[in-house]
C-alpha cells in the first residue's frame, strides 16, 4: 500500500524502537532509532510520533528501551508519564507495562517486550475492527471531513478514523476525504492527505475556518474523528477545532462521528470537564516553519485539545461496535 | 497612535498613488509607489492592499495613476474592476470615479484626483462613525473574538471592526481583543494583533479552530467582524471562516456584530447567494511562508469568502448607527 516506514516499529537488528519522524512528512521520511528514554520522550512530546494510539504503543516500547538503558524500567515509565497529559492511552499502556514490571518477571525484558509487542498487535487489531465497524455508517458516496490525523500514522495499525475511511473505499464507497488542514502543526494537509494519496483515496485539503462554508455549500455528508480521551459520559477530547466542527455538523444536521478504541476510555472521569487539556507553546501558532507571523509580545492562546460533549455525537465507534446516542449508561455497557 | 505608513496615501511630492505593503507586515514596513495600472492592479491581487473599503479606495486612485500613465481612465476602470470579485467596495468607488469621467470634466486629472480623495476622507469619517455606533454595543469588559483585519489596514481610517474595538478601549472598557489568526493568509495574526499592540490594545491570537473552546471557555464576549459586500437581505460576505464563527456564537449564545459601512451594501442582490465568491490559488494554503505542506498532486478547496446569513447577525453597524435584527425591510429602512 505505501512504501513509507511504519509509524513505529521495534526493529529486530537494532533490538531497539525505531519511530517515523513526522514532523518531517511529507516533504521528507526519516526515522528515529531510540536509545534512551529522553529518545522516546522527545519524540513524543515534539510529535514525531503522536496520535493517541501510537503514543501509548511508543511509550509501551519505550520502557524497554529504558530498561536497556539503565536496567531501570520504573523510572522510564514515569517519564514517559510526564510527557504529554490529554491522550490516556499513554497512561493506559503505561500501566499495563507497570503490571508487568510489578508481577516480577523471571526475565524482566521479555516480559516488557511481550507485553509491548501485545499492545502494538491488539490496536492493530482494534483498527481493523473499528474500521468494519464504521464504514457500515457511512454513505455509499460523499465528501467526508475529518479533523487532525486520526490514520495509520497515529496508531499501530490503518487509523481510527481513517481507518473508517480506508474500509469505505475498499468496499467502493464513492467517498472524497475533506481533510482540515489543523493548525497550527497541520496534520491533516501533511500527514492525512499524505496517507490519502498513498491509499488512492481521493482527498480535498482546506483550511479548518472553511469547513463550515464546506457544509453550506452540501459538500459535507458526514464528519468522523478520532478522540484521545473519552469520558465516562461519552464526552471526548480530540485535536482542537473538534468541538467547533461538531458544532458545525450540528447546525448543518451532518451526522458526527467519533472513533476510538476502548483503550481511549477513561471511566475514572465523569465527563470531559474533568478531562486534563494540553496548553502548548506560543510559538507553534507565532512562528509556522520558521517564519514569524504574530508581533513580538503578543499574546498567543494555544490549547492542543478541545472537548466534544456527548450530545454532538451521533455515535462512538470501538473496536466492539458502535455506540448511538453516547451516554454514560450506554458507554457502560458497551464497554462491560 | 503609530509611526507606521498609512494603509495609502496620495503623496504630494510623487504625485502618485503610495500603498504599505501588507503582504510584509508585522516583519517589514515597505512601501509600493504606484505608476501604472498594473502595479495597483497587482497589489489588489496580491493582498498588498486589502480590505473591502481600501481596495475601493486604492482603486479610486489608481484611475488617477491610469490617466496619469496612458490618458486612458475608462480602461483603467476596466482593469481595476478585474481585481477582485467579492468586495463591493471597489465597484461602488469605481462607479463614483466612472461618474465623474462620463461627466466629462474640464480637467479630467484634477476631477478624477477631487473623487479619490472624496472617497478617502469620507471612508475615514464613515469609519470614525461606526466605532461610536458599534461601541456603545459592547459590555463594559470582556473578550472581544474578531476574524481576519478590518481594521487601519483594511480601510483609509481606523478601520470597521477594529474602530468598534479601538474605540471601546478609548472609553476606558476593558476589552481583550482575540484575533483568529486567520488561514490562509494570517491577516489577524499578522495585521490585527500589530494593529492593537500599536494601539496598547490587549491582544490574544488564537488559530482560527480554537475560536470555539475560547467561547465554550467563556472568554467571549461578543464578536465583531467586518464584511466585503452585504446582500440587501443582510446577508453578510466576509473572509472565509466568518461563517463559522457566527454558527458558533448563536450556539454560544455571543452577540454577532458586522461593522460595514453604506459603501459595503449591494442592494442589487436579494441575498447572500447571489455574492460572487473568489476562488483563490491552492499554494496560499498548500505552500504557507515557502514551505509545502500539503503533497503535491492533492487537491486544495480554497474559497476567499463566505457568507453569514442575516439570522446569525446580531446587528450591523454602519456609519448612520445599527440595524438589530437584520432583515431586507430593515436594511432598506436604514439606507433610505
Amino acid at each position: 500500500m505505501t512504501d513509507a516506514p511504519p509509524t513505529l516499529r521495534w526493529d529486530a537488528d537494532l533490538d531497539t524502537l525505531v519511530l517515523l519522524d513526522q514532523t518531517k512528512l511529507p516533504g521528507s521520511v526519516e526515522e528515529i532509532v531510540c536509545r534512551t528514554v529522553e529518545d522516546v520522550f522527545g519524540a513524543i512530546v515534539r510529535l514525531s510520533v503522536r496520535g493517541a494510539p501510537a503514543i501509548g504503543c511508543a511509550a509501551a516500547y519505550g520502557v524497554v528501551v529504558g530498561f536497556d538503558e539503565s536496567g531501570d524500567a520504573a523510572a522510564a515509565i514515569d517519564r514517559l508519564a510526564a510527557s504529554r497529559p490529554t491522550a490516556v492511552n499513554l497512561f493506559w499502556a503505561l500501566d499495563r507495562v507497570r503490571r508487568v514490571l510489578e508481577a516480577s518477571p523471571a526475565d524482566v525484558r521479555d516480559a516488557l517486550l511481550s507485553e509491548a509487542r501485545a499492545i502494538e498487535v491488539e490496536d492493530r487489531e482494534m483498527c481493523a475492527a473499528m474500521g468494519r465497524h464504521g464504514a457500515d455508517l457511512l454513505p455509499d458516496a460523499g465528501g467526508i471531513l475529518t479533523h487532525c490525523n486520526a490514520g495509520a500514522l497515529a496508531t499501530a495499525g490503518d487509523g481510527t478514523a481513517l481507518s473508517v475511511l480506508f474500509e469505505a473505499h475498499r468496499r467502493g464507497k464513492a467517498i472524497r476525504v475533506f481533510a482540515d488542514e489543523t493548525r497550527p502543526l497541520l496534520q491533516g494537509a501533511r500527514l492525512t492527505a499524505w496517507e490519502c494519496q498513498q491509499r488512492g483515496v481521493p482527498v480535498t485539503v482546506l483550511c479548518d475556518n472553511a469547513a463550515a462554508a464546506a457544509m453550506a455549500a452540501g459538500k459535507i455528508a458526514a464528519v468522523v474523528v478520532g478522540s484521545d480521551r473519552v469520558a465516562a459520559n461519552g464526552d471526548a477530547a480530540n485535536k482542537i477545532g473538534t468541538y467547533g466542527v461538531a458544532c458545525l455538523a450540528a447546525r448543518h444536521g451532518i451526522p458526527f462521528y467519533v472513533v476510538a478504541p476502548s483503550s481511549t476510555f477513561d471511566l475514572s472521569l465523569a465527563s470531559g470537564g474533568d478531562i486534563p487539556i494540553e496548553q502548548r507553546a506560543a510559538a507553534e501558532v507565532a512562528e509556522p516553519f520558521g517564519s514569524r507571523t504574530v508581533p513580538e509580545g503578543v499574546d498567543v492562546w494555544n490549547p492542543a485539545f478541545d472537548v466534544t460533549p456527548a450530545a454532538l455525537i451521533t455515535a462512538l465507534v470501538t473496536e466492539r461496535g458502535v455506540v448511538r446516542d453516547p451516554s454514560t449508561q450506554a458507554v457502560a455497557d458497551h464497554l462491560a
